[in-house]
């Protein structure tokens, strides 16, 4: 039996403000820190240690990994970026209010484009300043990696590549194993650890910063999983996440 | 010709208390902190950008590289962590006063134990908690890896062969690389950059957080070498390193 840990990272600037954020680097909040520091407790509290930690190489990742490090005071550990992990890249919408795109296009329209497996938004040119050809950081992919729009089924083919190649093997080496990761990528990730469908995915949704114990058999498929922490604030989390879903929130 | 840059992680709590640090994992001073950033905005004005950084397992050289890599908003560059690239271990040296140190052994033995190439402290045994073998993130290392004492000489060898394993390869494929490291690693280190010998090398002082760029012939030994930054404030570094040494500060 095989046990990994999953984190989406703090709440970012983006999340607040209720945007489209996509690849688009923005920080965290003061709440997203204090989320990753909080989840750093959770870990030390219930005794949990990492040999080696997978993020994005998108800040918001990268900086909660680095809080957790610093308040388990266990900064050695190595720390493996890449963009397999990042969130999916969601194109014309990166930069854009999820209410008021609601409005224009339709609840339905935006559910699909947030939740939907195979429902692309609007691909950008590369002469689009947000177009990932036109930032350092993916100057090392291949032409044909680099994305103008990805749908969760295209997010899931890079994150299941990514895992199979190089969190698979450290896991079976017996590495302890956390993954800082994004609520899409961890979205398709969970597919495939669950063998479960499109449309059951679509009502998976990931609080930001409660670590998720998944527990898993010798093909790496879950046995169970299960959140760490306080029953009531991962309640509220969930509950949170939801609520967003409806656009009540104007913020 | 190739082009690498050195950087001595920020001023750590223990050299503020002029203290034998060796292994002992501490933080860096908010001195430290300034002086991290500050080289970070060095590599900005000078247009330096990396592509990698190695550093120790130490967190007062992680943390300068985390402070660097936010300051340049380039958190998605990896850090490659070895404990080959740590400060030389001081056995029971570590946490002793080097005033007192000098006052009861002299100022010659203290010189020889800090600068000399042969000339190691006392070990400790492997009950005593400064010990590496009670340290979880030796826990990889070989038995006979893991020091109880090291001389000058000794480092050399666990950074060279760090160097020609690791660091090299990436040189050679054209990636920038930043060394963020400590006094005697990096004077190990610049040994074999320079060819000099263990009487000259004893001369060699490294002020913290202050870039050295080496340029590299294809035999990757120096060309030529230069601090980056204000001319008067890495005099005033590099003479306070000296003045260290004739044991005139007492804090």
């Amino acid at each position: 039996m095989y046990k990994i840990v999953l984190l989406r990272h703090g709440e970012s600037e983006w999340n607040a403000l209720n945007l489209f954020t996509g690849w688009t680097d923005v920080d965290l909040t003061e709440q997203g820190i204090k989320e990753s520091k909080n989840a750093a407790k959770i870990f030390l509290k219930r005794g949990y240690t990492f040999d080696i930690i997978f993020t994005s190489v998108l800040k918001r990742c990268i900086k909660t990994a680095w809080i957790i490090l610093d308040e388990m005071d266990a900064m050695w550990v190595p720390i493996k970026r890449s963009w397999k992990l990042n969130e999916r890249f969601d194109g014309d919408l990166q930069g854009k209010n999820k209410v008021e795109m609601a409005k224009k296009y339709g609840e339905e329209q935006v559910f699909l484009w947030r939740r939907g497996w195979d429902n692309p938004a609007q691909p950008i040119p590369e002469s689009d300043p947000r177009h990932p050809i036109n930032h350092r950081k993916y100057q090392t992919l291949k032409k044909e990696e680099i994305p103008s729009i990805e749908s969760l089924k295209d997010v899931e083919k890079r994150v299941k590549s990514y895992w199979l190649k190089e969190i698979v093997p450290e896991i079976i080496k017996g590495e302890k194993v956390l993954i800082i990761a994004h609520g899409n990528s961890l979205r398709a990730l969970i597919k495939d650890l669950n063998d479960i469908s499109p449309e059951k995915l679509s009502q998976i949704n990931i609080p930001s910063g409660i670590p998720c114990v998944y527990e898993l058999n010798n093909e790496l498929k879950t046995i169970r999983s299960y959140y760490l922490g306080d029953p009531s604030e991962i309640q509220n989390a969930i509950q949170l996440m939801v609520d967003a879903h409806k656009f009540t929130k104007e913020n």
